[in-house]
């Protein structure tokens, strides 16, 4: 534990030290046939060989004259002229076309010899051998030259560029066979860790399912390398020796995860540094997470060893694995996934250190919105919902909340989603989704009331789901707008009602009647993250019981055993009362329900929906209101204990001044 | 020629036409193995089976204490605990831990029986067997408690989701072994026409290169699906029917492209119709391009006939064949992808008939912008500069400046440009490109002067090279900058001279000697583009010689036989006048020297390149600059004839005023 790491170094300063021990670049040339070229990298600049058309083309279909012929030609004055044949795509008419004759042409065919210009069908009319033509032409109208597409002899592709779908195409169109391309690396994958279960294995007290394999094999196939899975490890010196040896003489890079921490289990390190020369040349990221990161050359073969983490894992091989690889797989320009967005809120990272957030991007229709995820670094549910990751850079510390960031993206196949939904926690969301037409690809996160609605206010999301009780009034939701001044930019759509109340285990063992019982020393709450719903509820409850008992607020908290514990979701509640952590939660009835708790029932709660006016007539708004409205939506939340969906669903409710 | 289409229907009218003959749904499922599983499509919901974590487990390094043990422990008031053991992970500490006892533990180790929270390294010192802490922890705090990442049977994974690497980690975390998919869908291909020949064979007149095997099975390749290639067809009945009769058998789903026009040629439309009923269900789109799209199903297989033009092809691929594929794969949710961007200028469409239309996205560093694209129908070029294409309604039949816009991208592998540059052709810019550190990911768009720089001033590109000569000042470029209203928004940095002319057949034939000769009948010209900035000065020759022989200037260009033909580059004017199609063109001196011709010096003119001045900070443009003014880029351009690399070179110039 906390063993000293040596100096940490920046991502550029480990790309400078590597450079020292290893040139990075392509490991050979090969030639290709065309059809196995997608995804190859061009190993030489590629010139045309042919003129692009290859021959005069029309681009009209029409009639090939000479435009002298038709010099003055009007609607009222046509020339007639005396058709000789026909050009077809893959059948040039053979002969030379002389004055006073034309050919019919069709679009792509070639232009017959003697032919200047083409009149476009719609300016002809045919009447036997003849043809009236309409209007003029000046030479070389409607013609497609030679070359005047590609011209043999231009650069096309330059050496170092990835061949997608549309150089694959351009080659195709320019004769190209096959072509010279860099050969493609090979990737030895490990994981390394003695918890570390296969999946479909049984796990064992303090066992994990092991990730980092099939997460970043799935990467490495997305960039196109050859990669060979080697499994898992435990920490043991003799075991990752041998493995690694075997990885070193199949692969030109070998990848691990885990094991480099500084502890005991330090493995990964002292492997790499006996396997050969120079060893491990980086050993430490300032990076958060990343610190763990070694990165070594044993006998001129690149081995990195990512933190065990997966969504660590996954971050650091983006940032610092996938540039290496490109190099050596010889793409020249940069190609790292990177968006541009526009901040949604201040990100705090550390001043020393590099801090890499997770975040969401959300087409706000205006540019992207990067929406940060509140997460911890073990959580394996952010990748249901993150799409990249910002960089927060170490001389700052923060970034503030509208500035312009690059977002790195997880993936390559990243698509934006359909719909953002980032607020409080409720089982109505998904049954709506499902009620959708065509699913949309949508995201929810579940960060509470109060993020939620400021998350719209700013274009961060397209809809919050909320419960904020207004104390002063009584009433739930809408005079949180003008609280939040975002009158104007955000409306509150009607939604339904649920019971909230206590959830305690099965039978009420320890007689828990009311808020009050929180107080007591026998027993043990668990509550909400700050900015719910439901926590924002709590606080409400404790303030008139604070009144009741004349003390403070801040005492009364104080006095709650567990209410420091926050759990993200009425579902994160009702597990901790069922597996014993906790006593009593508060949340919603149906949630008691799931894990056959009992309820205690303190208030109906209105849960209604933020929308951003911006994005009111968006298709995926107007179809959420839709299903909120429809009959199927009420009849299978109501199936749900507690729920109650009123006359007025959705409708926009306004602030009574 | 001209034959009358059926009625032309819009693309949702054919997905809701077609959906009365073809179910669209998935082919079966299957169960595959976690490795095999990526871009495979879930059959089912998936709901977590274990919990995540699946036991409590620590968030930090530090101490496992009873948090009773630690109230009130402070800087200078520590708690002093006996450690009893250690929590490694993999290794838990296997003991109830007792009031007065603490065991180490690390990030992500197992949480000890009756420890209730972790105090962070930080906040202890040991000595020895005991541990002074200095600061209280509330229960659980530093605990990632069992469940609360993901709980046991929580949703996680919906029916129809893409499983990419985010999803395949999700599954592993989870314990999955293997899950259900839908079975993947067999996409036969075929490539239709008698012009059509395999790119490595000789071409004959009138014949091209097949470039649709080449791209759409690339980009079959990236949706995943199985695909097999029939390769190149001729436009004949009996040996279409075999091959797609074959293909019928083998696939799901054939796709032609080419053979479906309206003219003779049109033998797709027959075949389908013969082999099966019902046959053709579509015969016409209401989309330019696209007119010729045959959608038909043949008993139960659905076939999908694309237009032959490559971009037309690929652009009806995206929009038609690509949606239903993904339904047929089971995507439930849309796929789609589509980027929100900016229009950087009005683009016309036309009424009746979607247009479709590609652009290039650009980075302005406030949201995409797209910039369209001036192409021919049957361009392959293009394919070197487009990112995607945008869709110009029926009903408008035209899209506003600063419209926002989905943007189809081509390829879903796409990644932003660094480096746009829109403007006037030169030699260069390839030449400073090439002298970057690391050659960007760029883009070149020959548009002339004109355009270039007005896409430069709406930050629709980053780089615009011009050459625009002010005829009343006899100075270049910078007064442009105020008569186009771009004052405070592009600024002009110095480039280079390069010697202009006229450019004729080696020898001098016709006896070219000026601009005069131009109007003689036995010379034909060939022009550049509007807006460039060498048309630009041919007309302010042209008007000199108007005012000479006291004629208008209209007159004068009518005189020119060729002045409306044409070409985009100095390369495509010495094509043309080296090919024979004219006796003189308008260009540089380079490009007549590269074609072996004869060049007439009419002026030196300043080449210069225009930048937002939004982007004068960006890397790359700075990068850009300093290449100019480097002396390997001097010693480059002066290698080539009629350029010179002036000391003020990449300095900013003002306007006088």
């Amino acid at each position: 534990m906390a063993k000293v790491f040596h100096t940490l170094v920046s991502v550029d300063e480990a790309f400078s030290m590597l450079g020292r021990y290893h040139r990075l670049e392509p490991l050979g040339v090969e030639v290709v046939g065309l059809e196995e070229a997608l995804w190859r990298v061009l190993a030489e600049d590629v010139g045309a060989r042919v003129d692009v058309p290859p021959f005069d083309r029309s681009e009209v279909d029409g009639y090939g004259v000479i435009s002298a012929d038709v010099v003055g030609a009007e609607e009222d004055s046509p020339a007639r002229l005396k058709v000789v044949g026909y050009s077809k795509i893959g059948e040039p008419f053979p002969s030379e076309v002389r004055r006073g004759e034309v050919v019919e042409v069709d679009t792509g065919a070639a232009i017959p010899r003697g032919v200047d210009s083409v009149v476009m069908a719609e300016y002809c009319r045919r009447v036997g051998d003849y043809v009236y033509i309409y209007r003029s032409v000046s030479p070389g109208e409607n013609i497609a030259f030679t070359g005047s597409d590609v011209t043999m002899g231009d650069l096309i592709l330059n050496k170092g560029c990835l061949l997608t779908p549309k150089e694959i195409s351009l080659l195709s169109a320019l004769g190209f066979k096959s072509v010279p391309v860099f050969k493609i690396p090979k990737v030895a994958l490990i994981s390394v860790g003695s918890e570390l279960r296969r999946p479909g294995e049984e796990l064992r007290y303090g066992e994990i399912y092991d990730v980092n394999t099939y997460s970043i094999s799935s990467l490495l196939k997305e960039v196109h390398v050859s990669t060979k899975v080697y499994g898992v490890v435990s920490d043991d010196y003799d075991l990752l020796r041998k493995t690694l040896s075997d990885a070193l003489d199949w692969g030109d890079i070998v990848v691990t995860s885990g094991g480099t921490s500084a502890g005991i289990t330090d493995v990964t390190y002292r492997v790499i540094n006996d396997l050969g020369s120079p060893g491990v040349i980086i050993h430490g990221l300032k990076v958060r997470p990343g610190k763990p990161t070694v990165i070594g050359v044993v006998n001129g073969k690149l081995v990195v060893g990512l933190p065990g983490f997966p969504l660590s894992a996954v971050m650091i091989f983006n940032l610092v694995v996938k540039p290496l690889l490109l190099k050596i797989m010889g793409i020249r320009s940069s190609t790292e996934f990177k968006l541009p967005s526009i901040l949604a809120e201040k990100v705090v990272g550390g001043k020393g250190r590099e801090h890499l957030v997770p975040v969401i991007l959300v087409d706000s229709g205006n540019g992207f919105i990067s929406y940060p995820i509140p997460t911890a670094s073990g959580s394996i549910s952010v990748f249901t919902t993150a799409d990249g990751f910002i960089r927060v850079p170490e001389r700052f510390g923060f970034l503030s909340e509208g500035e312009r960031v690059d977002t790195y993206l997880i993936s390559s196949n990243w698509r934006p989603a359909d719909l953002v939904i980032i607020g409080s926690h409720d089982y109505g969301i998904n049954i709506a989704l499902n009620l959708f037409n065509v699913r949309p690809n949508a995201k929810v996160v579940s960060v509470g009331s109060l993020a939620g609605l400021i998350a719209v206010g700013k274009g961060g999301s397209h809809i919050a789901g909320t419960h904020l009780l207004d104390e002063e009034t009584d009433t739930y939701n809408v005079t949180f707008i003008s609280k939040l001044g975002l009158t104007g930019r955000v409306v509150i759509i009607r939604g339904y009602s649920r019971n909230v109340g206590l959830i305690v285990q099965r039978g009420n063992p320890k007689n828990i009647r009311g808020v009050e019982d929180l107080l007591r020393d026998d027993v043990v709450f668990t509550n909400r993250n700050r900015g719910s719903g439901t926590r924002t509820l709590l606080d409400v409850l404790l303030k008139d019981l604070a009144r009741d008992y004349g003390v403070g607020f801040d005492e009364i908290a104080r006095r709650i055993r567990g209410y420091t514990v926050e759990a993200k979701t009425h579902t994160a509640v009702a597990a901790a009362v069922a597996q014993g952590r906790a006593d009593v939660g508060l949340g919603v009835e149906v949630a008691a329900n799931m894990y056959g708790l009992d309820f205690i029932h303190l208030r109906k709660e209105h849960y209604d929906f933020a929308v951003n006016t911006g994005n009111l007539e968006k298709p995926m708004i107007k179809e959420f209101i839709d299903v909120l409205r429809s009959d199927e939506f009420k009849r299978r939340l109501e199936s749900l204990k507690g729920y109650e969906v009123p006359e007025d669903v959705g409708t926009t409710l306004q602030q009574l001044s």
